[in-house]
């Protein structure tokens, strides 16, 4: 069931939405962060561990998990609104639960509630390893408010 | 009173220590931040704008603006502990209130409470301007833990 | 799976001290609130609607709601540690999602990540109508600290 | 300074307003919380400390504190705003930073950003003994939306 909701894919239309607006935060691809699922309600990001995004011990830095998690919330709260919409992150809390160990952080984003004005997403962090070991190292939760998309 | 409490400086060997401990965070070299301030219970972070750290309207993403957020409490935090201590974030929760427009975002960490093992401070960031104008743009709080620091 | 999860119950002598800790807290009694169910890292707590404990509209209180959310997470947390363990909330973050309507809210408070020191609980409340509807009315996130329980 | 602010009144058409929606909160009353000072942006509501409001160790509840926080919070949003309006919160994070000993719990709400939608507060709660010992024991954020007051 899990794994079904994973790999429901939203429209090409909203995926290309987004995918075009990930392109144009200058921090995910100076992070290197790649988009990895667009599902409705439901977003995952991918983030390479390397010296460019660590802390003091080597491990991914927790501003780096961060700042894929919100962006991964961030998208999956605009998968449910109409097509004129953008979002703006209103606040979060992460709970850094163990050190982000692996090859890679997978953040996933997942809509609790979408309201009118304002969506509440949980936010999800793994540290992956080649061999398959998925790890939870952050959960947090967050509130966006919809604005209209500028023009152009 | 506001401004002598922002210009007392932590002892050298204190300043010494966090700034080797920074000089080790990749992302915040990634990032192009930088230590502008060590004092007792506080310490403020650089980070100039340019399109490596921007979202997808071009002002300082919130995720670069967090991570040096939380960096800033975390060493804040850190200079009021004894010397072969460490610490880790256990969660932060950041209020984002405006556009993070300016020439570079500061942020700053004060301590609010500095127990034996746990310490909370106030994160603040602020978009600076380059003729002086500076507009509190983020606002959160943020728990650490402190650790043994592994030796050398 | 939810459900088999929900009705495992701990053991006798961890419901025992938990009720009893329960039954010390004048809030909860004052407030009219009820254990209904402690499982191995899971705690609900049943909160009755009645004049008082609501706000100025007639739903229960944010108050009361967090109050009986951050006990379940409290109690969650304890069914996982030492018998002479006691937690103390370190923080907690709760979005209100909606009114909280019907006959009785019921929280849920589940260990996401039981650590010798931290303790990291998902905090749920739902409004619950005579007729067995049920609707999430507010999530949340909450970091506990173990300490020794105090002698008698 | 500090003190000035505190002193200062909002108009007696607010107070009257904010007093009326006060005593409609049938859990303030239940608790024995009773308002303290409204003024623009800040309010201060007391809660006595009694067996009522307690958890198991016999200080005032985490839930009893957050409850009278939440509410001064509100209102100080509530003090800025046009007279049709009423607020809901979204969400608050608070952490305890100490238990909460001594004659009365204080809880002051403090307006941080007001805007159209959303405001943003500080959240603070103070142990005060009837010595004038006055010790910070809870520290947090909230964020509130702004609603068209039902008439009536």
């Amino acid at each position: 069931m899990e794994d079904r909701t994973q790999q429901e894919q939203a429209s090409p239309e909203v995926r290309r939405r987004i995918q075009e607006s990930f392109d144009r935060q200058g921090l995910m691809t100076h992070l290197g962060a790649r988009l990895a699922h667009i599902g409705p309600g439901r977003v995952h990001i991918l983030l390479p561990a390397r010296p460019e995004v660590t802390q003091q011990h080597g491990y991914v830095h927790a501003g780096a998990t961060s700042a894929i998690a919100d962006s991964a919330g961030g998208y999956a709260a605009l998968t449910l609104l109409p097509e004129d919409s953008d979002v703006l992150t209103v606040e979060y809390k992460i709970n850094l639960l163990a050190p982000a160990a692996g090859d890679l952080v997978e953040a996933v984003g997942t809509v609790l509630k979408s309201g009118r004005t304002l969506t509440v997403c949980r936010l999800e962090a793994y540290g992956v390893h080649g061999d398959g070991e998925r790890k939870l190292v952050a959960n947090g939760q967050q509130t966006l408010i919809r604005v209209n998309r500028p023009a152009g």
